[in-house]
């Protein structure tokens, strides 16, 4: 029987309030209005950005349903949707496409102007899909997909090839694109170059196969934990090294071990000492720079201006720059065709309703990506 | 009768030490040694960073001759010059481009390894070419062309069309190059993009000249002065605004003007607090600011990182981007065949030995370029 045009009960991974545990719930999820879908999800990725809301590092209202790392099935469509079908595989979308904004129509654009930065929480239309014993339950960045189904905006959605995955290709809608993408389409890696790339989790890994993808021919993962080194060279850098080794700075040993010729440098780690030392590090008058670590918010950074003036490039994006609707399925063929292996970087995988083992093994450092089956 | 491979006595204008006049003496010329070029100067422009000399806000050694924007002609070579003879118009180059370091290989970059940035004031062997009165003269920049006669590297030194007005190309040896190429080269300014200028000086009106040679449909001229708007709509900014007119940050009132879609800003000032209203002015997602003015040596800049994280582009550029050699002659083609116009930026002409006059025109703001013919 259809559930179609009918409010679905079903489970959900609910957060009441900050810095509390998950609470498995059941909820109600109602038909996607106009231009609208509802997915079921699949599977989920565990990522850290869905511990800012916890740790209200980013803005949200609660109760809110978080997780943005998904692969789905739709299950219905709202009025005009066209693009989607039910029995669609796909990708809900953190960033929206909506093709008509300022950054959709600029072909280096990727941040849409309807994507949710600042914790609406709602979709379009003011209001929220779900409810949780007579509570309004809040949306999360145009997704929350740690819940059995979700609504999302058609323009928050990407059909992807039937045959993906769904417990893999899921690391394409945030984590593993993030920073392939960093290498790949914001720092534009050519052949033959060097790379350095400040820390290897699991989005510095993705950076490394970047990098990789895009014909580097020297890749230097750098992290202080040197037991992230041994995952790093199998993903494809060709050495690793630990600032603690050295009482010089690290862009002095880069130079030394390079020859003065690092073409591109990434910051993964998200701090303000980590982003100069990588900026520094790339060559002062051809080399790029990528930020992909969050910086901490509303805090200054302090650098030398002349480290810029002398030619040096100083970047970052979201989402590793591509282009949601247009990128995500040609990353997943891409996927299928074998150009990056995703395997790497999934540690863990549990069942939906162990989500809180799930952040523990994130808290931990023990897993790279945990990846919870519904 | 030759004077190849003679010592030749000529007039210079001599810095003897710092926060002095010049003092127009005869000083004494030696031969070009092995891959070295004797020019003699045709005319040279007065930058603002022959001043800093004067100033001690840059590395020389004292006594020197400046002077680094001119055209002149080959006197006479050294052994194993290939590349010009005596006779050819030529513009010396204050960045050379040796072909051989890791900045010459590199597409995008220009400052070659053999660039004397950091003062040495010798040439490849170690020595000078000029002696006054006894005494060791010190070069400048690979360049020196306050002087009748100079000695370059053959790495330093640009062969140009005869047909060349020297008075005017002199400028593409350093300012109109610098502007121009920070929009063409360095900022890669598309058609139909919009630019923000701040700074409307000879740079800045060449940056100015060059966002409208690629194309863009809307430049934005953005001074305290407003006597300087005219000039800047002459050259081709659509708009001039003054910050003072309104009380909101800069950034608001171009986002206002533009509808949020500012692609391309760059600071021609050189003052930290226009670097950073530069870079939040650009669109948050795909704008570019290019740093165009040196910034004050050896002071951080502090400012919220979260700017570039949303996908932003902050760069540098030493003489705008160009590779000396290779581009110089096809920038004075590219005047030649009236693709931009070098009268606009030059408000003085003035003989060589009124070199102090053209300095206090420089101080009173009153001049943008002003010439010395020789």
């Amino acid at each position: 029987m259809s559930t179609a045009g009918k409010v679905i009960k079903c489970k959900a991974a609910v957060l009441w309030e900050p810095n509390t545990p998950f609470s498995i719930e059941e909820i109600e999820v109602s038909p996607p209005k106009a231009k609208e879908v509802r997915i079921k999800i699949l599977a989920s990725g565990i990522c850290r950005t869905d511990d800012h809301v916890i740790k209200k590092a980013m803005a949200a209202k609660f109760p809110v349903i978080v997780g943005h790392e998904a692969t789905g099935v739709v299950e219905s469509i709202g009025e005009g949707v066209q693009t989607v079908k039910p029995g669609d595989k796909v990708i809900p979308l953190f960033l929206p496409q909506c093709g008509e904004c300022a950054a959709c129509r600029n072909p280096q654009g990727n941040v849409c102007i309807r994507s949710d930065l600042t914790g609406l929480g709602v979709l379009a239309d003011g209001t929220t899909r779900f409810t949780c014993k007579g509570k309004t339950v809040y949306h999360f960045m145009n997704t929350s997909t740690f819940t059995e189904y979700t609504v999302v905006e058609e323009i928050c959605v990407a059909k992807i090839d039937d045959a993906a995955p769904p417990e893999k290709v899921c690391l394409i809608g945030c984590g593993f694109s993030t920073g392939y993408g960093a290498a790949m389409k914001t720092g534009k890696v050519t052949p033959g170059s060097t790379c350095a790339v400040f820390g290897l989790g699991g989005v510095g890994l993705s950076v490394i196969m970047g990098c990789k993808s895009a014909g580097a021919s020297r890749i230097i993962g750098i992290d202080l934990n040197k037991d992230k080194f041994e995952k790093a060279l199998v993903v494809g850098a060709t050495e690793c090294i630990s600032p603690k080794d050295s009482a010089k700075p690290i862009s002095e040993v880069l130079a030394e071990m390079t020859g003065n010729s690092v073409d591109y440098t990434f910051e993964v780690v998200g701090r303000h000492e980590t982003m100069i030392d990588a900026l520094a590090s790339c060559h002062m008058n051809y080399g790029t720079s990528v930020v992909v670590g969050a910086p901490p918010t509303a805090k200054l950074l302090s650098y030398d201006p002349m480290l810029l003036f002398t030619g040096r490039t100083w970047k970052g994006c979201v989402f590793g720059g591509w282009k949601s609707r247009d990128d995500v399925p040609k990353l997943v063929t891409d996927f299928l065709a074998k150009k990056f292996d995703l395997d790497q970087l999934i540690t863990h995988v549990l069942p939906f309703k162990k989500i809180n083992e799930g952040f523990e093994l994130l808290y931990s450092g023990q897993s790279i990506r945990t990846i919870l089956i519904f």
